[in-house]
């Protein structure tokens, strides 16, 4: 298997973008890859996506996107994993170009949700649970993390308060990304003082949804010797519906792609200088920083607590903003985590720089776990 | 670059299937594909499905395939090309097992339309047309379809009962097949008095939708010497709206991706027994033919007249019913084609098999053209 580098990236920022149609936004964001590389025709274009077909009536995002970056003739298809669209397509591209047989890969993700009413949004996000055994119930997405968050605190002894840091961090870095959907830090004051969404799970827990496109084009490594290189990918599957887990505070997926990432690579935690993990929900990023090494079981919210978290602790998490702050287009969001990885090991992320960052992980999570991709990515 | 072999075939009938529900479809292919490949555990599931999100209210097809196939672990992903789902899933599995990476990859195409109003399945399907340009005026797919019958007759001066040997050869092939939708045959005088759909196609021109799954398991060909070997598979996109073609009598995606096909295989159109192209409307089997090599442009209509299109013609077509008359569960039909020339070059196609078939190629057109898939197969 022929390694891959990334030697483009572009991205739109994560906005209410109501002079932006779906097309635009993935246009925008492909093209910008594309020129990054100074590569003007691909091989193969994969979309991730989730809502388009509900949201904007348009399917075949694929040769629609080919078409309108002038790439006929090169191979299209879009990619769906509900909120793990996007690293779901970023592990398309990676073993098409692996596999020997295409050289040049576009991988993009976008999503475009703020233009239907809100109500058709829930509807289309609920599509990511369990439609015969989870959402005929009546409950939403966020019903269900909140259901896990509930549990979690329950189980560990947790108060809603102790999950501020994971808003408080987030916020903050997207405070030094132009690109982020909220660009203003919060204080614990206001975490604490947040309106209730779902309970336990408050405005400042929660993710915002945006509209938006991230991409990255792959070529194999051997053709991009300076380029950033994925050294780990992988992808695992755990039950679709949370009440079928044996243990709902487990996210099986994310040990399972996570352990064949850090095989692949040759690493594990303490080698990750970087951590860009899918903090829809807070509780969802304790759970993903315990299933993958970092911490303990139960013991997320502490490594949180503790600031090891942040830009100088020992795993800097959600370093541009993370879902919460930088925003969470949803099959979008897989390639914004890489693109900032990708960022950040070419030390170009500015005021968020992690200094001297060499390898970073991104993990990104379709459904309350039930779909989990796994990157890590390293400076040559 | 790996070969590939297809170790497994599966797939349920093509009917109004009221008692089953889309997981039930897709696990019940997945499954018997597993079985006829003997195989308890695989490495990925690709899930090619179209309409899911809009008339099933379930994305994250992919998660949820595995989980009912207790292949927890297993990676999954949907992919959708709209009517090239299914096709493009097929292409990625077997750029994944290509890429020595994965080795027992699971592809499945499944759709579920009967259960939702028919007002609901005609919109979902105008998704595989541009949204913006082409059904912001009103028109439906049938409608786009309709406007190339009419230029095609105009330019070339056929009439529209010249059309009828696609139907009959479609309808007398698929008596021959117990999974079919329709199983008896139809004359040239029912042909003639069919209804109108959207003038000139009429009901014997148009393929009925209908629910159903297919599915085949692929594995390294140095693992499965004896089984039927992938030798050729491309995928090409082409402008997404039909009024954005140079020229809407050429499927351009056709011609790009059967030349790739015919390369990596070291064939062309006289090696080719048996060929399940992508008879939607009966002018696209027409266009099919032309932009393969099959017949000179504008003859695709005579080469059916001249009956070589049947069982014993030159280049037999919708062995099995093709897509009018085994039915077109959109995102599934990629998969009912390769597991029928699959069938077919396995000698196991009963009544309907073409004698000493040895090379069969599959073409599935995702749009009015946009996205066009082709496999040429072997048997080794």
């Amino acid at each position: 298997m022929q390694e891959v580098a990334i030697l483009g990236v572009g991205q739109t920022a994560v906005r209410e973008q109501w002079d932006q149609s779906i097309r635009q936004l993935a246009v925008t964001a492909g093209r910008a890859a594309m020129q990054d590389a100074g590569v003007e025709k691909v091989d193969a274009i994969y979309v991730g996506n989730m809502t388009s077909g509900n949201l904007n009536q348009q399917m075949q995002l694929g040769a629609l996107v080919a078409d309108y970056l002038h790439q006929h003739g090169a191979e299209a298809v879009k990619m769906e994993a509900a909120c793990g669209s996007a690293g779901s397509a970023m592990r398309q591209g990676l073993l098409a170009v692996a596999s020997g047989e295409l050289d040049v890969v576009l991988v993009i993700g976008v999503e475009k949700m703020t233009e239907a009413p809100f109500k058709e949004t829930t509807a289309a996000l609920t599509t990511a649970a369990d439609a015969d055994y989870e959402i005929i119930h009546g409950v939403t997405f966020v019903g269900l993390n909140a259901l896990i968050m509930r549990r979690y605190m329950h189980e560990y002894g947790y108060q809603r308060a102790d999950f501020a840091p994971f808003a408080l961090n987030a916020h903050a870095n997207g405070a030094k990304n132009e690109k982020a959907m909220f660009q203003k830090p919060i204080s614990q004051h206001i975490y604490e003082q947040g309106r209730i969404v779902a309970d336990p799970i408050s405005l400042f827990d929660a993710s915002p949804i945006g509209d938006g496109a991230a991409a990255l084009l792959l070529v194999p490594a051997s053709k991009a010797t300076k380029a950033i290189r994925v050294v780990g990918s992988a992808s695992a599957t755990d039950t679709l519906a949370v009440h079928d887990r044996h243990d709902m505070l487990w996210l099986k997926a994310a040990e399972h792609s996570v352990q064949r990432a850090y095989a692949q690579a040759g690493v594990g935690p303490n080698e990750i200088d970087l951590f860009e993990l899918h903090d829809a929900f807070s509780v969802m990023a304790a759970l993903s920083l315990e299933a993958t090494g970092f911490a303990e079981r139960g013991q997320g919210v502490r490594l949180a607590q503790e600031g090891e978290i942040f830009p100088n602790g020992r795993i800097p998490i959600c370093t541009l903003g993370g879902l919460k702050a930088r925003g969470h287009p949803v099959g979008a969001t897989g390639l914004y985590q890489l693109a900032e990885a990708t960022i950040q090991l070419r030390q170009q992320a500015g005021d968020a720089q992690i200094p001297s960052a060499k390898t970073a992980m991104t993990q990104n999570i379709g459904g309350s776990g039930a779909t989990i991709v796994t990157h890590i990515l390293q400076r040559p």
